[in-house]
């Protein structure tokens, strides 16, 4: 670790003055204007499906921020005391809860509501060993309808958003937290044990599972320890079916919306292997219903996420239905093979002030031409690595573009 | 200040979760829209002007941060100690010290280098009382060249960027540094004198500047008393010659180079007015040479400013010569009438789970046509706030795009 060798300096040395802290990256040419053309190119596939961009605050309240959100987000934001009211603020570790305020406070709309968004997040600790803790969220929510049809809207979206970053041999995981709360409750376990089995469940560690529900009536602990081993393809809610027939009614509801997502995806992505798993219940703490994950081969975490989280709105003041997902622009620009229009070559300008060569300059620039002009001291030699193909030379008193000589 | 009806209250109000801290913003459609369209065409006009875009973090250690700044940006900085490694970082107040690091240590261009960028900076405190704490700072930057051909670039570049944002009235200031340093550096004046006379010519507090320069030589007493009156249209330049006549060579070096840049921008943009204060030493403390300012009628904060800040990069290991400038997007929006694309109208398909109206969904969108499907309880009377002028409807058992019915 980089920052680990400046430990115990009050003064970093000269030569450490541009480290960056573990997790924090800066993005340089050319890679930059991929990642900005790749953006670009996935904010306007949000907007053709009728998602509208919202800019939320890269720091709120503390409460604002972290409301309706889980004990890990907590964990993972960055906190400062604002020197204008003295209160605790903090930097925004994920954007989800802040387009949840905003569909529920500021915009009230009526009927479902379409946002999508883009920016950066800070973790102060990273979601794993060796990831970034500065993402570039990248994310689109659907508010206001809780049927299956809008899950079945953000997991196309979220294939076509794939797709575009031509991400290869992309699997979708899928579960419904309902399976399990429905379960847990009809248990009548208490919150820390319940914790302790989603805990448990998350890990497949069967033995702590059996421990965990000693104490739980015969059927129910039958179907909770199933959830535990039902993973894996389709069958797996077949299997379901049949092992939670005696489970109350709310279960079979989830497993009801869990099929009928399933069916729709199949149809419309019959390229696109679905796993399920009703023990996984990934994701933030938030999620009430269908939970979602893209995952690619040799990637150990999912490349993008989300889920139902119905209600986040209720604090601040109006309980909408909500799902939708989020990834990280970097890794989808990594991992994908994302078509984005070649750099583009230009014209060079000599360094020479006349009038007329400015008005050229100019002239081509206004027709989306890209032009550099050579500095004091540079010469044609100059313009290969500006990453030029033409140049500006006066021929006959005129000023006009013709191709670099090799 | 809605901040301030919540002092002293521990927890907020389910009420007051919405509530945003002072001068931080969220952006609603259909302006965050705009504001990211602005942002694409800004940033292709400093592509075209060879301006490669990069993405700096939005937190670095301290040190890093501050480097080559002054105190002012220590002062408009938060803080938070990285949980890693127990060091002190900061969330970026400005980019442009960032983009200085990236030219002098990590890129590492010999000759000139052109770098652009755009995001979001975090002021603890605001600039001034009504100023928004969380501005987008967009920005270009040239590096590696002294001489004023790359001062009139940026400028140059700066003029483009407000006619592009369709921003009316536009006058620059400029100034220049050096002619302050120089007399001031003849004159022998401590750091400390040097500030306070700095800080009353910025006042234009004509008494303190005499009485800070009692003690200075007859000669040189008189020049810095006059930098306080310098102010003006071009025929300033004409006095500040005369004015300046006994003033050491680097403050002749110094009017050349303003004299230079001046004639050069009056040749280019004759319809811009020019002004020039040679005793207003604006933006940072890190500028060392020319520094320029664009200003609109009935605004009292620039709207957008820049300058020389040279050898900015020798705390990072290499010196080079630098200018560059920066503005606010949402300024540059809320003042501008930049011509935006009209919000594509779209089409609307019913709630129908039948393939093939997915399938006709899909091919309209791809053919970059922006689609809303209904979700159930929806029908067709909520096709107009989706903002959609057409729909999909089954006709002879194909799906055909036909005007929304009035």
């Amino acid at each position: 670790m980089a920052a680990a060798r400046n430990e115990g300096n009050g003064e970093m040395a000269t030569v450490d003055r541009w480290l960056l802290p573990d997790g924090i990256e800066e993005v340089l040419p050319p890679e930059a204007a991929r990642i900005e053309a790749a953006r670009r190119q996935v904010l306007d596939l949000f907007q053709r499906w009728g998602y509208e961009f919202v800019v939320t605050p890269h720091i709120e309240y503390l409460e604002s921020l972290l409301t309706g959100a889980g004990q890990d987000l907590d964990l993972r934001t960055f906190k400062v005391i604002d020197p204008q009211t003295g209160r605790q603020m903090g930097f925004r570790a994920d954007i989800t809860p802040q387009v949840a305020r905003i569909d529920a406070h500021t915009l009230r709309r009526e009927g479902p509501n379409r946002l999508c968004y883009a920016g950066s997040v800070l973790h102060a600790q990273p979601r794993a060993l060796t990831t970034s803790r500065s993402p570039i969220q990248l994310g689109a929510e659907l508010y206001g309808d809780a049927s299956p049809a809008s899950d079945v809207e953000v997991i196309s979206l979220l294939l076509e958003m794939l797709e575009l970053a031509a991400v290869p041999d992309v699997h979708i995981d899928l579960g419904h937290v309902g399976i399990y709360r429905g379960l847990a409750r009809a248990a009548g376990l208490s919150g820390e044990v319940e914790q302790q089995l989603f805990d448990a469940l998350q890990r497949k560690a069967v033995d702590e599972v059996a421990a965990l529900t000693e104490s739980v009536p015969a059927e129910l602990q039958k179907m909770l320890r199933a959830l535990a081993e039902l993973c894996g393809e389709r069958e797996v809610l077949d299997l379901a079916q049949a092992c939670l027939v005696e489970a109350p009614e709310d279960v079979h509801l989830a497993l009801d919306e869990l099929i009928a997502i399933a069916d729709t995806l199949e149809r419309r992505y019959p390229e696109v292997p679905l796993y399920f798993d009703l023990g996984e219940l990934r994701g933030y703490h938030y999620h009430t219903g269908v939970v979602f994950a893209a995952f690619v081969p040799g990637v150990g975490q999912s490349i993008a996420q989300g889920g139902r989280y119905d209600d986040i709105g209720a604090d601040f003041g109006r309980a909408r239905p909500a799902t939708g997902f989020s990834t990280d622009l970097k890794t989808l620009v990594t991992l994908g093979a994302m078509q984005l229009d070649e750099p583009e070559a230009g014209v060079w300008a000599p360094d020479n002030h006349d009038l007329y060569l400015w008005k050229a300059v100019r002239q081509l620039r206004g027709q989306n031409t890209r032009v550099v002009q050579a500095l004091p001291g540079q010469d044609v030699s100059a313009a290969h690595e500006a990453g030029c193909d033409r140049q500006l030379v006066l021929n006959d008193g005129r000023w006009q573009v013709v191709p670099l000589a090799v």
